[in-house]
């Protein structure tokens, strides 16, 4: 699947910088989405990788300018950026990469979620037209902030259409050592947010910053 | 740790006896707990491994006999087993390698259970003296019923005394090939269970049958 332009809306943030950047290089054409897109232009204009191919949007300039949306805000902003923001072209895809941990006694924990993952939350708030797929959600944000640095490890992607699924997998191929997993239906993103969880747990009890999985016996 | 006697509750099974024979020829001495000896005897003798330490007895006497219990009896007898047979020896350490899959109409998913994983339903139905670890939910059981077969993946521990981890990873590091990796408390077990059912998924959506997990970033 060629993808022509993505946008990563709130693509200054580490997790979406990593990813713009990424994607650019890779040879997608971008538009980052942010609140402030002036200051989403300077932060474009000081990134060290080429970056003629990514350009700063306002938030409904991007998710109304691209067929393939990343949604790389902080999930607690999500809501009510899709409660503004629902003028996405027809059929677009929008890939949710959020995990909502929160911090309590017994260390990180998932948020209990209505709608069961944060990739359902976003399905419940977007327009009937639009394809909702998960993906990016296992990377560590930091890895992906490395540009330079080859991944070496898969990344999971759920989605309850095959064009969605599709998608998010061409997007992950786009990052050099990054193998996408299609684990199925959009239901499976809370499996999936439990292996961040998990890896969150194992780098806080190992002292290590950037657990991550390889599935073996899948060639 | 040295591992001396290994109880291993249901041990006629393709896990329990994948586990049983692994251990056996680390060096352990194995009890194979059945409801019938004489029938778990008879497989016991029929295992093509060295099977000079392990020796068959009834649930109560694998049980009592062993400082460290396995439990591969199937999720849903869990109950009633422990129900009827509490005989542990004093801090014995029970380990959990149970994951409650259900199959419904959107594929496999978690049964859910009022005390959150399958390790926290064995720990609320034993005495408090005995300590519980939850291992081995992630490795498939017919890699380790394939005992000529070293195993190159990683396997999940936690449990809420140092103790009970420690025992697990020392029982996990006697399958050769098998690394442990601790992820804390006991209540981490749910995203253990979690980890297979996405491993469960993956099968059946790329037709394999032994998707496991190595973790990346942790030497």
């Amino acid at each position: 699947m060629d993808i022509g332009t993505v946008a990563v809306v709130g693509g200054t943030g580490r997790q979406g910088s990593g990813l713009a950047r990424r994607f650019a290089r890779a040879g997608a054409d971008v538009i980052v989405g942010s609140r402030d897109p002036a200051r989403a232009a300077a932060a474009i204009a000081s990134w060290s990788a080429p970056t003629s191919s990514v350009r700063a949007a306002s938030y409904a300039g991007a998710i109304g300018s691209a067929p393939i949306i990343v949604l790389a805000v902080p999930f607690d902003s999500v809501a009510d950026l899709l409660a503004r923001h629902a003028s996405f072209q027809a059929g677009a895809v929008v890939v949710d990469v959020a995990v909502p941990v929160v911090f309590g006694e017994g260390g990180p924990a998932l948020a209990p979620l209505r709608e069961g993952s944060s990739a359902e939350h976003v399905k419940a708030r977007v327009p009937a037209h639009v394809r909702v797929a998960g993906a990016f959600k296992t990377v560590p944000a930091h890895l992906l902030d490395q540009i330079d640095r080859p991944l070496d490890c898969d990344e999971f992607v759920c989605g309850d259409s095959s064009e969605a699924r599709e998608a998010a997998q061409a997007l992950v191929r786009l990052v050099q050592g990054l193998r996408p997993v299609d684990v199925g239906p959009l239901a499976r993103a809370r499996s999936i947010e439990h292996l961040t969880l998990l890896a969150i747990a194992i780098n806080r009890r190992h002292r290590i910053h950037d657990a991550r999985y390889r599935i073996a016996g899948l060639s």
